[in-house]
């Protein structure tokens, strides 16, 4: 392979004349250059380092340039870089073994996409043919991918462009305690609420008519949304009494960003399938999949699946994934997550206390959200949904890149989400922009 | 990585026990091992080797173990194996620019997706943005992927999982003159045919209510159909009359596959979308896309893309495609695949005069099928659509794999597409397998 575009400028101007760039419109468009990263840093074109607060796009949870995992894309692409789904091949079996060993203990099976979009369309098609039922439920404030079925699931504007909707996708609400139209004499008091609500609907839309419940099993890019004491609990026993497979999409969620393997494990929830992508391989060879459970694996025995994609299963992904689960364990990147978690939470709420243009900090283990308001008391929300005339988050999030705090916005929220591997200290150092800067965003609020 | 399979039992067994396959009922699989590959050639379990006549599910163009595009693929993910889809990466760049100097004249921009499937539903999204029409076009026996937006495109049983059906998708009639229930008079009289009834039905379902007509440039997994002269150009007068973007799916048929660097080259079209994956980088990486128009990327300059994958423009995915398509350059290999395409003919020729049980053979470029039938003469397939009891066409698969040729089918039709590298002799050795089992299907018509 030959590199013609060496100056950070040329790969810019290339990209703005031939790329076509996710989620935004081109006109304006200079699009950041990136050289290299180590560790949690990534440069720029002109040389700048940066933090990489949001681990890219919350997948990144090992860092760069992990020697092991490169390695092990080394040697596969050497060993057989390519081969069709219908093989077995030893690194196929393999993560597919390692990946049942990590999930709760209900779990049989793996069909691996390339990533999460996909493996939600396949879970989708996996619930529909084992309950013979073509309902779904799903969330609003909620995203599961890009793809028709997928942003079908999806319960916020990326999904408006895969519409006229699929017959039978309906969504609930999720379970946002902080911006509940009541005020909720308890965690539990909430719980009920949510639950009694979602039961409800379920019964008006038919008790035997729902396929699945997809949730994220804690609300990732709509603002690190946690559900309740009990809740999780709550829709296990609502897809118990109905027949109805319950989908934890751990997408983002899943391999460690929140102090345990799968997210679920903090609720103490076996769901009858999970999704999951980034973190397996944190991105450096694509691979995502659907896990299923012991009953699924076993309809399957004797009912075609109707699921395939070429790349299903590819052996760079698998390779890649068998080195990035190695590492997590060796690393004990679990248990250090959970730790600098911690951390992160004080840090979180002495920021909260300090700025008056914070209503609420959400966290778990390294994944959070800070979420922006005009007011403590009303909890008026910095900008309103989906309207920013003024790119007043734009700006922010500008304010902190220009500091050298990488990380992206939704809403009114800033997700911060660090790779796993962060120190104390470069936890506390990176913070200390974002305090910063939130100082400035209180001049802002004082003034409106 | 530690490779703790070893054996090739262990290899597979591990596989049914945790893998679920694609297009399969689970319960009977015995998952063949694949070991390792050079050249046209693969090696199972047992290390016995195979011709793979269908390069895979008809991606690994370039074959086994191309060292140019592994070593691509190797410094790569020393150099950077992850950067999200915003930034501008020197091979993000560079990838886009060579496909867009490859592709049509009028092409401007590239969106980079993972597979087909995704590139299929992006280029759905892609259309119905910038028309501000929500009506989609595809036809009968194509398949585009297997996501709920792509399955739905698909004209065969592969979508029947993905419905209820999204609304606003309707289908048409490929133009399939070896099975058209008329007689035509002339190819042209066939190709006036089937443009004339698909202008009738656009003109039912409204003039202006269609955003766009999705083709496989040639129905590749159905059977090869490959349209009859003028159709082409008649799919985009129709498309240029009422103001729908044509979208030509090349997943399959892109990068040389037919001689050409894109099928429509054949057919001296140019059409608004073209979607690709497969064939850019065989496979030895995933990656696939959307090509636009120059009018479709202006509209995005000022008009949000409502598009994002995580894995967009992976990195490797690039690299590969770059060393990829410069080899296909410096080995001379879409040129070769024409001349090859001359000898596979004329095999298919002789194959088709000798054999009582081929029906029709269908070729160009290294892309073929050879349909299989009952009866010559009234055309009945060896096998109804759809319905298969005894598994015959399974165990005509069987017999050619057990001599050493490994393909597949769809159907009656049997997939012969070989990786371009193939030699002339490799090319006669291999289809003398396919001659010897032909002569067994041949006693089996015999006596039925
Ligand atoms: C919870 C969740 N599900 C699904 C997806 C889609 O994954 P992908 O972008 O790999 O298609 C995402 C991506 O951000 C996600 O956060
Ligand atoms: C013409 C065509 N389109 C789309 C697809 C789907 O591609 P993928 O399997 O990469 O999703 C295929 C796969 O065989 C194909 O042949």
């Amino acid at each position: 392979m030959e590199i013609e575009l060496t100056t950070a400028q040329e790969i810019s101007e290339t990209s703005r004349q031939y790329n076509l760039h996710s989620w935004s419109s081109q006109g304006g468009l200079k699009p950041k250059v990136m050289l290299g990263g180590q560790g949690i840093y990534f440069w720029d074109g002109e040389g700048k380092r940066y933090y990489d607060m949001s681990s890219q796009l919350v997948n990144l949870n090992i860092g760069y340039g992990n020697k092991k995992v490169i390695k092990a894309i080394q040697d596969q692409a050497e060993r057989l870089a390519y081969s069709s789904p219908s093989f077995a091949i030893d690194v196929r079996s393999q993560l597919a073994k390692m990946v049942i060993e990590l999930a709760p203990d209900n779990m049989q099976k793996v069909f691996f996409t390339l990533g999460g979009a996909d493996a939600n369309e396949n879970a989708i098609k996996i619930a529909k043919m084992v309950t013979g039922r073509y309902k779904i439920f799903s969330r609003y404030r909620s995203y599961h991918g890009a793809t028709y079925g997928a942003a079908n699931l999806t319960g916020e504007p990326r999904r408006y462009t895969s519409e006229p909707g699929i017959s039978g996708f309906i969504k609930f609400f999720d379970p946002y305690v902080y911006r509940a139209p009541l005020p909720f004499a308890s965690e539990e008091a909430a719980t009920s609420y949510y639950l009694s609500q979602l039961r409800e609907q379920i019964i008006y839309e038919g008790r035997d008519q729902v396929a699945a419940i997809f949730l994220e099993s804690i609300t990732g890019s709509n603002g690190v949304i946690i559900p309740p004491k009990g809740y999780m609990k709550g829709v296990r026993e609502i897809c118990d009494e109905f027949g109805i497979m319950m989908v934890c999409d751990e997408v983002m969620t899943g391999w460690g960003r929140t102090g345990e393997w799968f997210a679920v494990n903090n609720f103490d929830v076996k769901p009858d399938i999970i999704t999951f992508a980034k973190g397996i391989t944190c991105g450096y060879a694509p691979i995502g999949g659907v896990i299923v459970s012991k009953e699924i694996a076993q309809h399957f025995d004797n009912n075609f699946l109707y699921c395939g994609l070429t790349y299903s299963a590819h052996p760079l992904g698998c390779a890649a994934g068998i080195a990035t689960l190695e590492y997590y364990k060796e690393a004990g990147l679990i248990k250090q997550a959970k730790e600098r978690g911690v951390l992160l939470g004080k840090l979180l709420e002495d920021i909260k206390e300090k700025h008056a243009c914070v209503g609420d900090v959400r966290y778990i283990g390294l994944f959070s959200a800070i979420e922006l308001v005009k007011n403590k008391e009303t909890k008026a929300p910095l900008v309103e949904y989906g309207i920013d005339p003024e790119q007043t988050m734009k700006k922010i999030i500008g304010k902190l890149v220009a500091k050298g705090f990488y990380t992206y916005s939704h809403e009114n929220s800033i997700i911060v989400a660090p790779p796993l591997i962060i120190t104390e200290e470069e936890l506390e150092n990176a913070m200390a922009i974002m305090d910063e800067v939130l100082s400035d965003v209180d001049e802002m609020v004082k003034t409106k």
